[in-house]
């Protein structure tokens, strides 16, 4: 045989195609976890800093060996593919279907630290996190992606392309229920039940996250698109649906971030910084279960209302609830995904979807929120009742930083006095905040 | 038909390639915007953070929409192929096509922030934004990448590959058109006509930013190269120019550092850090017109250049032309944009390209220069004539992120007190600057 | 001929998929330089990070313009093809061969960087660089991977896929040698021996250095698997080792977190930030030599090992050698590069490689190390002589900021009195550090 002869096929370069783009998506999700390290350090007050970043890491860490270890495994025995261990799998899949599986797992986990941030001990988030990654998050997968339960019941599959409620709004809906477990951090309400605002300590390392996040999610969604999917007649390029999602994707983070912009002027008549980027990543969360049915106004409409809603159901979490969620994420990755979910069936490419596609899209995100709900509760339930959930109140003031880990995130900058912030010229205190009178300036 | 045979041949493939590649380029050419934003943070004071980071993430939302709804198909229309909008185009377009321009078109808007930084109202930067992703920018695209004007009536093409003229060029020239307008900031200059300098806040921020520019520049230069052209007789595999450009970007990326640190030295005996990053990124600018053509000899020219040019302009701007062009954008991106667009008979890799050659690119960049000039001072102009362009002095000197947004970006840090700054142990005023004596350290 | 008609055939198809997959995973690889200009300036004091970026931009600058002209041609010298000058190579390979090697041999060259911190003059940095990578660096790969050196008379190829040894561990090793020859900061170590802390300006930088490099890597370790690669019989799709790569880089850099995180809460009963970041970097080191050839469960183990050695390591480089090792560079690139390199033969997927090839991985080790102990250790010892290796005692306690680049990192905000910083409440002197009582918290 001629030596220089190609013992590939067309089609094993067409799968290699997709294959070689399915390590590039991974590594750009991968990429989101500087994303959201950089994002929760930012809304983070400076002594909780350490914290925050250490709490990404393990994430990633404690969450892969978890998923390799037990989650992928679960997944597909949920699924109805019995327990396939990830260790003995052909290698090829170890790049192809594990890798890219876990790098989704994660951004479920990470997005959790963000709302328990400040009062949360560090082995409490990492047990929690454990679990999530090896038992709460695959059994999601195995209802939905790895197995086909909706479709066997209602007749329509669960549509959620790349995990808008699979992924992110499952992750907001655990972040919400463990921040109101955990209880809000010190001074965060008065004894009157007004509410103190708290600041994070770098508005350009929330932007700077948002940004990566939002490269990242191009990886994603658009990655989550194969270069050539099978048909009944053989494998197609994929070009239509590749480029619906990056137009959906793109133009639901724009309205995301106008969205949210236009509310926030519209109710303290200043454009908040912190609201238009976190409207972004709400306009791509809206986006995520649909970028390849969605009609182009439809991504413009879900983008807006994902934008929009932010600043309203923060305001309604952090007054009305009472729950304090750090980082927003259950508006911008629960609330938001949740919004996109359900939004499936008014605003596909080829019109309504029909009444048993509206029955599925509930169903699916009532399953999925009432199993984070418990399992999240019951895991920080049950730490809370081992008095292992928070920390002190001496360290709480203290910061994170110093009790949990030994170090300081600035040593060298002076920071204001430990009982006083200043804020636009307003001086408050450091463990709450100053009384706000009805705005809602973050 | 066997359901495993693929209805994919050998050349559908290839185009998959191309499409996954153009795919790819377009996210890193999007990651730029994070670049930007830190670049422009870090060069900005710590009371216009904000607002900077806010323009940035609204350049992208705002631009994008303006893009989707009108400016690609003002690009086709003045190319002469009618308004062929987005909306009803073939969805693999929307990936091949509409996105890879936005990302280029949004690179030209974000430019501009940077030099109207510190005093531009909000709405006004919004409102030109707007314009330009609309109508400004995708006019210059229409006459040059769109249309073939410069062919039609000089006989030879208008070489600008990725946008050294089209997209930097341009973003430059009307950053420093849009500078002059506004005015400089209060205190930038004296009464006596000398020049305070205002330093940015953090050096960090803004090298970071340069290095993630960087990053993204490979997939705007190489990304600018198909892996496989359609030649007379079939497609081709792109090898030889591929390699050429990624070689050409990375010499002439080195040789701006180099050569902007030097001038640097030279001038005040030490390598001024912001020159070497600004230097390392005019270096880029000077190469993006013509990297698939010149020599490699050519483009270490063209970068050290581009790279030496920029504190000799920078000062030129500063002193002379008295504008505040607060990130430097005109010497890194305008005037070095222009010098590598008319270095291109020069050093090309065939050989001095022919007088007609020349002749083009002057006249592209007279044709871009007057269209940008006229229609960005003609924006600004009539914002200004409206009282709509510039900030109150109350809230410049208060800093744009409380009067337009409402927050501060480092509310924990204490800042040196309002009224004065040390700069190597000299101590001036935090609204103006220090007087400098005939140095040209930034 | 129909001008539809594809000239290029499957073969052609399939190596420009490996084409494409090099540029990409160079981009990724040359975005590491953000990561360690991160990473570094994180580490180091805000009195000398304008100091630590610039020599990040330089390394890149100034590195590649000498791995162009010299550095590449001497690799394919020492490796026994004569000196192929890169400028008159085929373009193609410019990008295939050039870039892809370029971007490796600034990696090994920006490690060094880290160790020399806070004291090295930059001129001398700049020409040990300008001498790595135009010859030092280009040694090591002529007599490994540009040569065959060590199979010729030892039977067994050398094994180092990635640069785990060759890269990583020459670079560590180079720290090394010159942070001992340059001598500890001013006030490192006390009259009687006893140690100093000098903690890091920035731990939210540090952690975002972390996070971009393991982005990165992913270049580095799986992008250098060809996506085909040629067998005997042709071309074959090379999805099992694409696959074993990425899982093994995943899981030893997860392990490598916990590692390191792990002994530090058995040393000092807190989990240090930075140890758990600089374990996570040494979790990928330590696999970098061997991830298309280890085991599953060799890549948890020598991740693991990785990881633990740091705060071991660090401490017996801090303690015992006393040698000031700033960014960590020696546990994290030096030490973890060689573990995982000698590791081959027992974590092998085969089983046990054999006493080959223990003797020729020892052998592989020792060779790179003495070269680079000896080059470096002139080079730095020659530059000392002359007085041009270290700032002069007033620079260095000043910062090498204002005294090498006449600027500040953070202009405006208010640090520390210059004789004092707080760190969990004690105060110390800035120049040296607080005495530590036996911990090894950094």
């Amino acid at each position: 045989m001629d030596p220089l002869l190609l013992q590939v096929g067309v089609s094993e370069v067409a799968s290699a195609v997709n294959f070689t783009w399915i390590l590039v998506v991974s590594f750009l999700i991968f990429f989101m976890h500087a994303g959201f390290a950089m994002l929760e350090a930012g809304q983070v007050r400076s002594k909780n800093v350490a914290n925050q970043l250490t709490k990404n890491l393990l994430t990633w860490s404690v969450g892969v060996m978890a998923f390799f270890l037990i989650g992928a495994g679960i997944s597909s025995l949920v699924g109805g593919g019995g327990f396939a261990w990830t260790a003995g799998a052909d290698p090829g899949s170890w790049a192809s279907s594990w890798l890219y599986g876990a790098v989704f797992a994660m951004t479920a986990a990470t997005i959790v630290s963000g709302a328990v941030a400040g009062r949360a001990k560090l082995r409490a988030y990492v047990t929690y996190t454990f679990l999530l990654a090896a038992i709460i998050y695959p059994v999601v997968t195995g209802i939905t992606w790895s197995g086909a339960y909706f479709s066997q019941y209602l007749g329509t599959t669960f549509q959620d392309f790349a995990g808008g409620m699979i992924v992110h709004g499952m992750g907001g809906i655990a972040g919400l229920t463990a921040a109101y477990v955990l209880g809000p951090r010190i001074d965060r309400y008065n004894s009157d039940g007004s509410v103190n605002v708290i600041p994070g300590h770098s508005l350009t390392f929330a932007v700077l996250g948002t940004l990566i996040l939002a490269f990242g999610w191009y990886g994603f969604n658009v990655g989550t698109a194969a270069i050539f999917t099978s048909g009944e007649s053989g494998m197609l390029f994929n070009g239509a649906v590749l480029g619906r999602v990056a137009l959906t994707t793109t133009l639901a983070m724009a309205m995301g971030a106008i969205g949210a912009g236009t509310v926030a002027l519209a109710k303290t008549g200043k454009v908040d910084t912190l609201y238009v980027a976190n409207g972004l990543l709400a306009g791509l969360v809206g986006i995520t279960a649909i970028p390849n049915v969605a009609s182009w106004w439809g991504a413009i409409v879900v983008g807006a209302l994902a934008g929009a809603q932010l600043p309203i159901v923060f305001g309604f979490v952090e007054k009305t609830l009472k729950i304090d969620d750090v980082c927003a994420v259950f508006p911008v990755h629960g609330s938001a995904g949740v919004l996109g979910t359900l939004a499936y069936p008014f605003v596909a490419a080829g019109g309504f979807a029909g009444v048993n596609a509206v029955i599925t899209q509930v169903a699916g995100v009532l399953v999925i929120t009432v199993w984070t709900v418990i399992t999240t509760g019951l895991v920080f339930g049950v730490l809370k009742a081992l008095g292992q959930a928070r920390v002190s109140e001496t360290h709480e003031r203290e910061g994170l930083d110093i009790a949990e880990h030994g170090v300081e995130s600035y040593p060298e900058f002076s920071l204001g006095d430990d009982a006083t912030m200043t804020d636009g010229g307003q001086t408050y205190k450091t463990d709450g905040g100053r009384e706000i009178d009805g705005g809602d300036d973050e």
